[in-house]
Formats: C-alpha cells, sequence, structure tokens
C-alpha cells in the first residue's frame, strides 16, 4: 500500500473526524475493491456541496441560497428566535414539531479547551440578527454540557437590556424514563422547575 | 438540512463502511464548516485513486502499474509466496520486516453469511500464480478466524498435489504477552505447535 494514489487517498480520508489510520484503510479498500460507484459519488457531493453551500445571512445556518427555506418560509413566527449549537440541533427541534419560530444557528460552542472562544461561533451575526424589530422572545437552545451552559450564559448576558425575553428550553424528566434511572441533577432541576 | 447538495452529501458519505447518519452529518458538518480545503482534497483524492488503482496482474493488491512495487523488486525470493486476505494483511507482515517473498492478496475471505463464497475472492488468479514454476512455498497467512480457517483450508485444498510445499503461519502466545492474559485456545495451540 505505498502508492501515491492510494497514501493520498489514506492520508485524505484522515481528515474526517473519528477517522483514523485503521478505519481510513478499512473506507478505501471497500471503495476500491467494492463501490467504485460510491466513491465517485462521495467525491461528486463533496465538490458540489464545497461549491454550493453557503451560510443563511439571517440565520448563518447551512443554505444554498441566500437565505434558508425556514428564513424564507413567511407562515414562521418572527417574533420567536431559537438559538442553536449546530444544524443537526436545529434539525432535532424541527422534527419534534412544535417550535414554529426561527432560528439562529450558532455553528458551535464555548469550549476553551478546545480554543473555541467568543469570536469562533457567530456572537457578532447574532447580536446582529436580534436587532430585528419584530422579535420579542429568544429560546436558548443550546445543550445542557458546561460548554452549553457557558455559550446560554454568554448569549443571556450579550442580550440583557435589550428589551428582548430571554428564555431556556426546560430541564427536566425525559419522556418515557422511568424516574429510577434518572441522574440526580436532572432530578432536581426537574423538582425546582415543576409546575 | 434540507437543502439539496446537503443532503446528498449525507447519502453520499453514509456509503462509507461504519457510517451511519449520525457520523455523516458530523462529517459533512466538520468539513463545510471547519475543513473546506479537507473536502476538496478528499474529493480529489477519491478521483484520482478511481482513476489510477487497479489490481497487480501478478499479485492481485492494489497497484497503480500493471504490476505493483513488491512484485516488480528482482530482491524478492520468489520462491516463498505468502496469501494474505487484504492489502492492510500484507503491510503488516511488510512492517513485520522478516519475510521476503512475495504475496498473493485475495481481497477477501469466505464469508458464507455475508454471501461471499469462493467465486468472489481471488482464487482462480491464485491457481493461475501458483503455475510459476519458481515457486516452491505457500504460506497460508489468512486470519485465525473461523472464515480465515475456511479460507485456509480451501486453499490447501486446492493447491493439494500440485507438488507445492503449503504451510500456515504459526498459531502461538504473542510477543509481550503474559500467559495469564492469553486465552486458552491460543495456549493449546501454542502447547501443540511447540518447538
Amino acid at each position: 500500500m505505498t502508492e501515491r494514489a492510494l497514501q493520498d487517498l489514506l492520508d485524505a480520508l484522515r481528515r474526517l473526524p473519528g477517522v483514523g489510520a485503521r478505519s481510513a484503510q478499512r473506507m478505501a479498500f471497500h471503495l476500491l475493491q467494492h463501490d467504485r460507484e460510491g466513491a465517485r459519488r462521495i467525491a461528486a457531493a463533496l465538490q458540489a456541496a464545497d461549491r454550493q453551500v453557503r451560510h443563511c445571512e439571517r440565520c448563518y445556518t447551512f443554505t444554498e441560497g441566500v437565505l434558508c427555506s425556514i428564513c424564507l418560509d413567511p407562515r414562521r413566527d418572527a417574533r420567536l428566535l431559537a438559538v442553536v449549537e449546530t444544524p443537526a440541533d436545529q434539525a432535532a427541534l424541527e422534527r419534534s414539531g412544535s417550535f414554529r419560530g426561527l432560528y439562529f444557528v450558532l455553528m458551535g460552542r464555548l469550549s476553551p479547551l478546545d480554543g473555541v472562544g467568543v469570536r469562533d461561533i457567530g456572537m457578532a451575526p447574532l447580536l446582529e440578527r436580534t436587532g430585528d424589530s419584530a422579535l420579542e422572545e429568544v429560546i436558548v437552545a443550546t445543550s445542557f454540557t458546561a460548554e452549553g451552559e457557558a455559550t446560554a450564559a454568554l448569549i443571556a448576558q450579550a442580550l440583557a437590556g435589550r428589551g428582548i425575553k430571554v428564555t431556556r428550553l426546560a430541564r427536566g424528566v425525559p419522556a418515557g424514563s422511568e424516574l429510577e434511572y434518572v441522574d440526580l441533577s436532572t432530578i432536581a432541576h426537574a423538582l425546582s422547575d415543576r409546575r
């Protein structure tokens, strides 16, 4: 396996997150031996996405136009803005079918240990976005991890005194779970946020 | 994430072995948000490998020429032929630095449960390859798994009566291991193959 094109492929595949030397070898072997058509499709899809995908000018998520389909949808409630970390989190909220407002996607979260600071997430465009006069409430829907909480605190701080209501997703017992197996901190939050 | 180019990329990435919906999303997000250069490099490497990589006409491994660099090397001992399952296994033998013969790469192993039969691995080219008059010994270096053993048995059977010595890699206790932690079947083999 010291041939040039093969070695280049192994090196390139290792740039994928979570892919080490062994996975890269397995992927290259599979594509070259069993799925040449797949190799060509992945290459074409990567090139098309690189050319066409950019950030929505309004909510910062990935899109192929100037604005994404959600920002363009006139049926969405412009008074509500959910701030999420990633397009995947946005997709999860959409799947729940219970949010009809708009989004702002930070494309990251504060993570000092990984060198991700305030400048590396979309705080400046978020502040600009929240200047919209139609906006009444910002729902901070970052993760309930240390990093997500720090990001949420930063957002709350940045939006303080701008006349916008800032809320956070409720913490509590997940649907379908038995109390016995729920961790203590979740139970404590569910108790204090009881309604 | 319902945009066309993005969805195509997610679908394409799922053709990689071991990559499900979540990994594909993580990979696409990482490349588009943090490593556009990586996306272009992977695409180019896939296309180059698809165009240039084919099978060595002599040993069936991946190569960019008619014959691979090992088959072309006049210093290799043409009397010895190691039969391995994959280029990765071949690379492992090479790294050991203790084999100076040639190789034959099956590009698979018998696996009836996965629908991999005799026709799907390189048995016909192997039989042709072993017609070489310089050849004295075939070292069957397939894995010591049920599938690897079945493949080894098939090879031994196919080569029987052709005047070639057929050997198998020794089974035994791995270097650096304490007997206490070695599995019983390995110890049994190490005992019966003691020297």
